[in-house]
């Protein structure tokens, strides 16, 4: 992953079910690609689906943060924040790498990230988060 | 406060010091003129500083936002971010709305909000997140 001097962000999943915890980072790598990396624990084993919504409102946990981000920007899926489907492992763990590209980041900052179980329950959401670059150097010097 | 149909904020000062909690809310009102709408418990009582920081990366706490959001629009302060002081009555609560003429809320969403103590020690801090209008109707539908 390569993200030093472009846009990155940062979710910290910590809203929602107690059990679910993780954390996802975004680096728009090229205008068309935001790489999407995430590590999140808890889960049945099993299929889930990420995505984005409208707000990073965390004020009533994950169901104040609106539906799908949809902007008329859709790209090639018909719902822009419907970013897919990952899976847990028999460990509760999912680990995955997107690269996407229908989202732009500096489109979602501030909005959410919700990953749901098959039923459609929103397990845990955080917000997106302007974040330094992925490979930064130690003085953290700080270009978000 | 007027918000509707403007871009809106909320920080869910969280983060920190676990006695201190608020919410803070910002409403882009003019193109000049961004308002900030705070409660936050739980200080001593006396001047506190509040500021927007450059990253909302809580993933070390208040320590990993960065320093003040110091873009080169700077606007009629000589530190953007550095948005001043509020004063905390002897319940230790601050409650302030602050006409802000240099933040323009669409360059700090995905940032950090602080609120730090006369020595500049951070005490709570919370990602400033995309919300909803503050007046916006029963049905939460979704402008964000
Ligand atoms: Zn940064
Ligand atoms: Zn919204």
């Amino acid at each position: 992953l390569k993200g030093y001097g472009n846009l990155s962000g940062v979710v910290i999943l910590d809203t929602g079910k107690k059990s679910v915890k993780g954390v996802v980072r975004f680096v728009q790598q090229t205008p068309n690609i935001c790489i999407i990396d995430g590590t999140v624990d808890g889960l049945n084993p099993g299929k889930h689906q990420i995505s984005v919504h409208e707000c990073g409102d965390l004020s009533e946990g994950c169901s104040s943060v609106g539906s799908y981000f949809n902007p008329y920007t859709n790209g090639s899926r018909s719902v822009y924040g419907n970013i897919g489907c990952v899976n847990a492992e028999s460990n509760g763990r999912a680990a995955f790498r997107i690269d996407d590209n229908v989202i732009k980041l500096s489109e979602i900052i501030g909005r959410s990230f919700v990953i749901s179980d098959e039923k459609n329950n929103r397990l845990a959401c955080g917000i997106i988060a302007r974040s330094a670059g992925l490979f930064q150097n130690p003085k953290k010097i700080c270009a978000c």
